[in-house]
């Protein structure tokens, strides 16, 4: 059992929880997370540009931490581009421990923060100082480097049902979905998948939350499950077919892992950050969990 | 593109059609399976043994035959075992051209006709016949041999969520599950299938249809689409969990074919049952469509 060193930032994405019924136990890991060992109360900023009501949505989120212990939770609050390029804030950000993502509208959060010093500064967070990065619902959309913006399918995949934009890009060649088996968003995701088979799908489901070390491992927690798609292998007509069609997908891979399950990379040390998780990932996932966890570098 | 032998029954698996806007075209292809080449007027037989009330459940379909030329349509109601064993009732299915067992409940069904001289005349009726065999929602689910019989699993794969009975076994080692994504079934079968990983599992949207045209192959028809699970590779702790918790699945492979959408067996002729279906099955689900198809004998 390794304890972490400063280069292994972690993530923490979290499939939104509104019935939050589990997220003092997401919370409680989040602040394990953030603190590390011998280090039981982190400096926690919470950043809440995905929304327009700010503190309405950093309350809920400011008590659960106070009940878990947490004397410091800052909010940081970038309204538009220039608040998101201003050096004061970033670097609020830059020397927190744990930083949580709060939701809203994804779309929202990367047009005010993407590519700004706000943006930077969670990077060199998770990458340089060991936090934990923590996003829920659209917070946790815009974690991946090719965010879901928008879109549904209830029913059927079909072209043209969701749409992409730029995300955060902690992780890389994967799109993020949240409340996903309660809002029945397998056919969104799909629909992502078919027409861009080189990105793996993630689903998080409401009060779940799936952690992820770096050059590690993944652990799932919370109450429901996450379900991984790989479409890599997958054959379909989503080139040739009009917009707003149904598609044909042939061969998609399918991973549902409920909350206590997790796995290591191959010859992975297992860590103090994922709890009993000691499994090797089989086969079947070891390629999209190695994409998930790898160590992408400060850019 | 041959015309189908004597030998060659087909099934017609209708998802259930709550809105009916695809009903008189998916009935539309009934007519025509039941008929077959220069046969314009089949003689059709209206099984409705799922439900306890015949009538109404009947009237629908009665209506809709009539307005595409049916002229000999009869309801069959074994409401009890022994009335499933009249030689006399057996006799009208026996010699039907297109016999299509409507909803309810797929329970009641079996229980009312299972391994009686009815069951015995469907399957001589397919299978010696020529006949189109078709069964909608309860009708659906019952063709198989393994037939899913009951339960919900609507946010995650959960053991015991779901239930099998026997069926009529027209295919076998498969599980048929219906309004498939309109009631978010996904997970409902994907529990079956984590603990019987030998079934592939087959979902059935409603307002659309699966044409199986034995020892040939498939075509979708209708509105919606098709989606089979296959787990036969599928890693799971099935097995080792409690009753009523989220099962792990890893590796299951999904097939989402929309309407539209069929194949033919590997070296299997063009059939004039499957519409403009030229394309041998694509090798991940070839041994899915080789089953599906099957040709199982009268027993």
């Amino acid at each position: 059992m390794t304890t972490p060193t400063k280069e292994d930032g972690c993530l923490l994405i979290i499939g939104g929880d509104e019935q939050r019924q589990c997220r003092e136990r997401i919370l409680a890991r989040f602040v394990e997370l953030a603190g590390g060992p011998g280090h039981p109360d982190p400096n926690v900023v919470l950043l809440t540009s995905a929304s327009q009501e700010p503190e309405e949505m950093a309350r809920p989120y400011q008590e659960a931490l106070a009940r878990l212990g947490v004397t410091r939770c800052d909010i940081v609050h970038a309204a538009n581009r220039e608040q998101a390029n201003d050096p004061a804030v970033a670097e609020r950000i830059a020397h927190a421990d744990g930083i949580l993502i709060t939701g809203g509208d994804q779309k929202r959060l990367m047009a005010t923060i993407g590519g700004t010093a706000v943006d930077q500064a969670l990077h060199e967070a998770l990458k340089r100082r060991c936090a934990c990065v923590a996003g829920t619902s659209a917070g946790a959309s815009a974690m991946a480097g090719h965010m879901l913006a928008s879109g549904s399918a209830e029913y059927a995949p079909a072209k043209g049902a969701a749409t992409l934009g730029a995300g955060l890009g902690f992780v890389q060649h994967i799109v993020i979905d949240q409340h996903f088996s309660q809002r029945h968003r397998i056919n969104r995701l799909l629909s992502l998948i078919a027409q861009n088979p080189y990105l793996y799908g993630l689903g998080i489901d409401e009060d779940t939350a799936l952690v992820v070390e770096r050059g590690v491992g993944i652990e799932v927690i919370g109450d429901g499950g996450v379900t991984l798609v790989d479409g890599r292998a997958m054959i379909t007509n989503a080139a040739d077919i009009g917009e707003g069609e149904q598609a044909e997908l042939i061969g998609v891979q399918l991973h549902v892992l409920p909350a206590g399950s997790g796995y290591l990379l191959p010859g992975a040390q297992a860590s103090t950050r994922l709890k009993h998780i000691e499994r090797e990932a089989p086969a079947p996932i070891q390629a999209f969990i190695s994409n998930l966890t790898k160590r992408n570098p400060l850019s």
